[in-house]
């Protein structure tokens, strides 16, 4: 247990703040429910959105910049959404001094401002597919705000699509819901569920939401990313018609996806221990931390005649690396910081290790330490970095496997909401029941699976056969 | 002269928005002031945020993020700093559908917040420099806007640095100053002259003000970047003390810089024609076009011949490059639509020219049009980007100097100003000198040189003699 924070144990909630806060992830501010997200927690936003922002381009998307602030009217030209979102919204009533004619609110998500400009830009289908992502700050004012998990503004990243035909931006949304379980499985080392939201939990607007759902390490579920087949719903609100290539007059169909910096707190919940944060290799700002340590001159010379050609070598195969050269802590302060900190790999070279020429390599995840060769460190180390990451997933997924239920009753549900875990069964309720059973239990359909463990089950509630195989669960 | 688009010398402005438009950069949104950033004009933002990140992150700067919504009492604590905004700000009164007690701005610029944190953050010298950048968006609610100058929203990075010397402070605000310089020098093709603002022109709540000032196609200056020497005014204001080395207690010295959106309509109205944009491969986003033409299958298999190994190649030299393989179009109209998006070369190549493995390679700044071997191409066109980019920027460096004078008299001034152009001179007067000129002239200094043609001279209105020499120009 490290200084100063509160073990998992104890208080979980707790735990999560400190270790955020310690790690120099994100601090309050002195705005209700904003954060400020500290350079640490902001290189870690870097990675993620240097790597989706990648996989967008790869698929054709490309960046654009909508205004933020949004005529009120606009949010109220589509019925669920503007339900949705009213209770949530900040409202600009005055600028430049003045009162403004009609408020302007910040924006939620962007699909009412989009879609206005849409109208201008699609005409025909040669203008369609239109694939537009936005990278962005968003309020949505919340009453009970935590640190990357839910703050009041956050920044992510919205997708808005326009299709010539249902079928395309059904695709679409599938396609990019597959590409956040990619990012999460195989970056941040998070293993999660794909599927649908009931209608309970769907999007605003939407006519599906699909999510990927992640356990988090109190065995609750966060949603980490979620994309949305909109129909022509936003296209009907906004007058949105294109010339089919039959030379008719349709609405056009729309997707919308995203994900934002709370995948940052997803990470820090799904691996972190009492030591603090443990980063997966893939999502590291550093991966490795070099701390060289001596006494005197003499010693310091020794020490870094090693550390010199280690950094050339971690340069050369492009490893993130950091080498701590403080002189003003002590090494047993370094060895904390950069446990609490997360980094998958510390080198300690003091005098000894120098004169044999070689190191101490500790890893953060399982804590074992190695004494190589610096010449067998440097050919090792990308192998250790893949183990690393490896085994950081399948931890995280037989954790889950371990506290995930196939429940028959509903006795054996409430009994495994209790314990914490994934409830797994199949569902044939309606909206009603469920929010019975949220309100019973406080769980709630995560998501109706894709990857279903039968094709057919009974539903643990009505008793009618289903073919939708849910997980019901806690969540954040 | 392009369809559609008023000559430069009928109405400058109206060519301007009419290529910003008609390139599809920016269009005009729904809401008074704001604009939305089309994917072609983000993209060029885009490639000005990597250059300058990594500009950034190579002198020791890291990236974070701070709340938009600052508390109004928050920017009253610099006096001079609440003078400056307080007319241009947009205020948030209501939240999840309350009136706040306290109302909140959306930041016109961060000093405050950031300020409010680095109070919390600083304690003692080995806290510092402390040299945090934020990619953000800003508000100011401004009364006459246009398309990336002027617009009530834009986006920006803002540098905010702490030091323990008032020394050291300063050089940081040179060194960034001089990282705008390379920017506009080498990546945009805008040769700029760097300088000091006078008290009249500097930041609000700054000591010294620096800028980088270039001259658009209309021979008027436009403010391409400014970093601060900002003391100790927000530490005061903040109450941000350090202990020194010496373990006495100090206010901390600051800086801040930023540049915005505004350099994409800078480089709009730098090297723009009648035709559209020009731009500088450097940031061009594609830097070469391929118009592959042909009217049957038989042609279209020999072009496409000569069009896969081309882009194979460009490829493996990393040359951004786009092939407009639309069928629903005309060449000519694809040629229209590359020229006014400004690509700096155009590749054709049709049936006669796959024939003889060659291609019509025709360049945007000159229009001259060469017809080289695929294999001459290859070889060449690194070397012709570099050209085009060294060319372009020599001819603004003479369009800047043949639209500049050196001037003795009031008169003198007063003619080159009517006339359009920078008029260059030496400068002993004060803030009220200054506003009498811009009253009678529209003039105003633009910067007091850092580069000066002589160490001292006789300024044109006291007659006193001063080594500040200045350029005197209207601006946007």
């Amino acid at each position: 247990m490290s200084k100063g924070v509160t073990p998992q144990s104890s208080d979980y909630a707790k735990w999560y703040t400190d270790v955020v806060q310690k790690a120099e992830l994100a601090d309050y501010s002195p705005v209700k429910g904003c954060m400020v997200i500290r350079p640490y927690g902001y290189a870690m936003w870097e990675g993620i959105r240097n790597i989706l922002d990648e996989k967008f381009k790869e698929t054709g998307h490309v960046n654009a910049y909508f205004p933020m602030l949004i005529p009120e009217s606009f949010l109220k030209k589509e019925a669920e959404h503007v339900e949705g979102f009213a209770p949530e919204l900040a409202v600009v009533t005055h600028g430049g001094g003045k009162e403004l004619e009609e408020p302007l609110v910040i924006r939620p998500t962007s699909e009412t401002i989009i879609w206005s400009m849409y109208k201008k830009w699609i005409n025909s289908y040669r203008d369609l597919p239109l694939l537009i992502n936005q990278w962005a700050n968003v309020v949505r004012w919340e009453m009970r705000t935590r640190l990357f998990l839910r703050t009041t503004e956050f920044l992510w990243q919205e997708g808005h699509t326009a299709h010539a035909t249902a079928n395309e931006a059904e695709e679409e949304a599938h396609r990019m819901i597959d590409i956040y379980r990619q990012l999460c499985e195989e970056t941040l080392a998070l293993p999660v569920h794909v599927g649908r939201k009931t209608e309970n939990e769907k999007f605003a607007g939407a006519v599906n939401t699909y999510t990927i759902e992640a356990m988090m390490g109190d065995k609750r579920a966060l949603q980490a990313g979620t994309s949305h087949y909109l129909g022509q719903n936003f296209a009907k609100a906004f007058d949105v018609k294109f010339q089919t290539e039959e030379n008719v007059p349709d609405y056009v169909y729309a997707s919308s996806w995203g994900v934002s910096t709370r995948l940052v707190g997803a990470v820090v919940m799904a691996h972190g221990d009492d030591k603090g944060l443990i980063l997966p290799p893939n999502i590291a700002p550093h991966q490795i931390v070099i701390v060289p340590i001596y006494k005197n001159e003499d010693d310091k010379n020794k020490v870094l005649n090693l550390v010199q050609p280690l950094e050339k070598s971690l340069k050369d195969k492009g490893i993130r690396f950091y080498t701590d050269s403080r002189e003003t802590v002590s090494p047993g302060f370094k060895f904390n910081d950069w446990e609490m900190k997360g980094v998958p790999l510390r080198i300690e070279i003091g005098p000894k290790d120098a004169e044999r020429n070689g190191l101490v390599c500790a890893r953060r995840d399982t804590g074992k330490k190695t004494f190589p060769s610096l010449a067998e460190f440097v050919d090792t180390c990308e192998e250790t970095l893949r183990t690393i990451q490896k085994d950081i997933f399948e931890s995280r997924l037989r954790f889950r496997e371990e506290n995930t239920q196939d429940i028959q009753s509903y006795d054996e549900l409430k009994e495994v909401i209790e314990q914490g875990g994934f409830a797994r069964t199949f569902w044939a309720g309606d909206s009603d029941l469920e929010n019975k059973i949220q309100e019973e239990t406080k769980a709630t359909i995560r998501c109706i699976l894709f990857k279903k463990t039968n094709n057919e089950g009974v539903c643990f509630m009505t008793g009618r056969k289903s073919t939708d195989q849910v997980i019901f669960a806690k969540s954040y």
